[in-house]
């Protein structure tokens, strides 16, 4: 709960059509042989619109559609499937991207420009266009106010748990809502498993505001589970806002904008840790914390270098307190470090202080700690006051086997 | 074989002691419970010497040690244990170090800093000096110039396999000969898994030569299957020259140094394949050929993002030529490339041509060679002529179950 002052926030229900003035739905085209695999996501009114996508330079088609619609700003629908990323498909592919756009704008009766397209799964086939289009028709003859759960299940892959958040903020001149969907389970090697979320609002943010918010949103949240710069072809975060709630549009510094950039955060937040919880195969969900670093980008490194490491996230499926694989890992992430400075900690048992272990009883109460779904682990490395957080999976026998079987 | 003009060069039977003048042993000293857990390799003359070790900042102690006896660039000994990696174990533990040279010195009756140290295995615990001492003891007794593949059992760790080669070259004046012993099998994580070689020739070899030598050998070789500048707190190639061949000694641009130079990295290449082949829970040996590259440092780069990455090695694991995943790895690898001039081959088979990929037909055909111990991908980015070849391994269940049980 917020103060009162700059708008009392709250979660609620649902996840994308919590906002008001969105429907959504989700049906199974054909892409995939049973499951739900397109979703269509649409705004009663014109919104703005922000996006961050991948900066991987294999970017899939819809990316490339995506990022020519972004100077206009305008938002009118999304089309997303799963079961095919529509990447490494050549101009076909790109046709094909703009033409499912096209399709849905026909349907629902929008500027094509207004239209933007997602599309996850494996790389390098040409999407079913009949069934695309098939499907779009059928997905907008089934747009609902309560939609948002059948949509967040139409853009799943190796995801287990359909992924949706939702808050709700109570301003003086009347309430406003955040809600959106996620899809991503792959974070072992999170720089190539699709990640995507649709967020939506029914508060009015001007493009600028919504995509500085966005920006900053995703910063803390969803490049906290990821690898800076290192993306799957397919990575997109969207966030529209169509203004719906009827109060004052956000404006610079004022009390709705503090208020959404909270609520956004939250949404994201929720969002990223249920991806990080559904990681593929994983048994834990870890919270690396590194401390007394010298910059926030050393902190930053020094974090993803043990959150990615193989070593290290499978003594975290052993529960084993090898503090040995996090010295290792943090010495060799590129940033100077005083190893006889360094302290560790597994929630709030002490395993290393000065670089050297503290003994087998510290290590039995850590290992003690691991035993939980959830824990933290804590390395401060004695060099100054910047820190980083993220959250990162253990790693196990059902990773690789999930891996190995992906395509058969 | 090479042409007789430099020197004919083939392979020996054996390992460190192939080298004449080496005598070498390995005993089981308590370190582990079972197995061999201790080497000493001998030269019975003063050696010229050169060492290439971890650039890890957390650096054992073994390898400071190793460092402060460089600067005089004489060998006498060397002492190796396994089951124990003496890393982040302070001011003690260095001092564990020196005295496991110095004893190995009082009892070869030659000078502590002649006497290299070595260690592998568990980060963070305090060598047995006892145990060491006495093994040291019973190792010195057992030297014998057929000890060269005990001692090469005695440094194994998670290896499932002796790691031994030599090669003898026939000169006009004589024979010299070059062996070397190896361990390491944590390919998965190489930038974390200790790799430890050592290498004796008998030709002479001045100190500035041999290490110009070494350090060509080890960047073809071992360094191609680990990650540049990311390596482990205990990672040493080591390497003597003892001139017992008595022929005359390498010179700049002898044929005798020409000649060194090709069977060092024989020796080198050999015990690096072996690595890779004894990958923890590895199926399979990968070579990953990327050409077409605009410079050797941006070949490497992509070579290493896709002979590391989780998602490929566990597609290797499937037998599945996913070249999804290899685009989706090569876009993130920090060089530029351009999507629609990438080929991509499993053996001789093309998958991708245009960035595009050729089909299901050609698909079955790359699965198919996929079933082989060991293929080759190939990479060719289309942008230049420089390359990189490094060897990979698949990333397999029997990985996560060896890492997250070590060391309980």
């Amino acid at each position: 709960m917020g103060a009162m002052g700059d708008g009392e926030i709250a979660p609620i229900p649902g996840g994308i059509t919590a906002a008001r003035g969105v429907r959504a739905a989700g049906v199974h085209c054909g892409i995939k042989r049973q499951a739900l695999d397109l979703a269509l996501v649409a705004s009663e009114r014109p919104a703005s619109v922000a996006v961050t996508c991948t900066t991987n330079q294999v970017a899939a088609a819809p990316i490339l559609v995506c990022r020519r619609r972004l100077t206009a700003g305008r938002f009118a629908a999304l089309v997303a499937n799963s079961g095919n990323a529509n990447a490494c498909t050549g101009e076909g592919g790109l046709a094909d991207a703009e033409r499912m756009g096209e399709l849905a704008a026909a349907v629902l009766g929008v500027p094509a420009e207004e239209v933007y397209v997602a599309s996850t799964g494996v790389i390098g086939a040409r999407l079913p266009m009949g069934k695309v289009e098939a499907g779009i028709r059928d997905a907008a003859a089934r747009l609902s106010p309560e939609g948002g759960g059948e949509a967040a299940a139409a853009i799943m892959t190796t995801d287990t748990r359909v992924k949706e958040a939702a808050w709700e903020v109570r301003m003086p001149e009347g309430t406003f809502r955040v809600g959106g969907m996620a899809k991503g389970s792959g974070m072992i090697a999170p720089e190539m498993a699709t990640m995507l979320a649709f967020v939506a609002t029914d508060l009015s943010v001007p493009v600028p505001l919504l995509r500085r918010a966005l920006q900053e949103a995703v910063a803390g949240t969803f490049n906290c589970i990821t690898v800076d710069g290192d993306t799957s072809t397919n990575d997109m975060v969207l966030a529209f806002a169509n203004g719906r709630a009827e109060i004052p549009a956000a404006a610079p510094a004022s009390p709705a904008l503090a208020a959404f950039e909270r609520a956004l955060r939250e949404v994201c937040g929720e969002l990223a840790r249920m991806i990080v919880a559904d990681g593929e195969g994983a048994t834990k969900v870890v919270e690396v914390l590194v401390r007394g670093a010298r910059s926030p980008a050393e902190a930053r490194r020094v974090c993803l270098r043990i959150g990615n490491s193989p070593l290290v996230k499978t003594a975290f499926f052993g529960q084993d307190s090898n503090w040995g694989r996090i010295m290792a890992a943090l010495g060799s992430a590129g940033v100077p470090v005083d190893p006889a400075r360094v302290a560790i900690a597994v929630g709030d048992v002490s395993i290393v202080r000065g670089g050297v272990g503290l003994g087998a009883e510290a290590e039995r109460a850590a290992n003690e700690r691991m035993r939980q779904r959830s824990f933290s682990v804590t390395v401060d490395l004695g060099l100054g006051e910047a820190e980083c957080r993220i959250w990162t999976t253990d790693f196990t026998e059902a990773y690789v086997r999930i891996n190995a079987a992906y395509r058969s």
